[in-house]
């Protein structure tokens, strides 16, 4: 058994955090599910939403993101 | 007892980004099962959104496609 | 089998953040996507709450950008 | 390998409770996401919940800034 | 290696009652929802309502906080 036992370290935390980038998943689809669902139901009201949409999506995506750069930095830069 | 302790954390590292994968097939169901839902209910209306069903699976399915990619990462190139 | 243990923690801990970060999407995405339901049944209103939207949006994600920070003190400064 | 072992134990522990933080989101986004539903369906009433929706909040975040304490606690004092 | 194992448990143990923190916020993130969507519905009932939700957000937070505690007791005290 060798090499450096911080690295198996860094590859389990690269792979928790890349599943962090799954979960986050959920909740853009949480937002583009209900924008679906009630544009649906009345869709003459979904085209004054897409900004919205586009807001609730940013900001779930971006914690997404975060995950995967937290994944990211821990393979390739701590 | 052989090898470089190293891998096996990548190994496991990646097996558990490729679990983040699955988790955000759940968020993409989301978004489609609630078109599907809305579309059934209201299918005259389901054409003017077919373009906001495949942003919201295209942003979903990006994050689980990251994790994905974490995997790759883990498994070829950290 | 060479390195500092200390360390092997700081990844581990790193990469459970990180997704920590990830699940807060979801709470994100439970904001937005109640916005966009209640603003496709009743769009006359949606205007009056884009505050609370962002009030909501705002407490979620500072929770979410917390899990990101404990992964970056993890990463670069525990 | 090297090193106290004990700040291996602190570290992984910071990262779960890291992630405490972001699951706390989830609460913070189901008082949030419940008022704009609410709020949306019945907009004259909404103004009269705000101040709930603040002490709802803030319940919840405080309990999301504890886990984010025990983190930091973890990681640098104890 | 050095260090007493003891301290190692008791470290990732406290990160995981910090968790519980996180955790019990979605409870009371489920009673100031629910109170919200359900004042939203019938605003002239909340008032009477108030007392029952501070109740319910109370016994949630309370067992948030015996999470919390725990984290404490496993850094400092145990």
């Amino acid at each position: 058994m060798e090499g450096d036992i911080a690295q198996l370290g860094q590859y389990i935390g690269a792979g928790i955090a890349g599943m962090g980038a799954g979960i986050a998943a959920l909740g853009v689809g949480n937002v583009a599910g209900n924008f679906l669902a009630g544009a649906l139901r009345n869709p003459s009201a979904a085209a004054g939403q897409t900004a919205t949409l586009f807001i609730g999506i940013a900001f779930a995506e971006a914690l997404g993101i975060f995950a995967f750069l937290t994944a990211l930095l821990l393979m390739f830069a701590a």
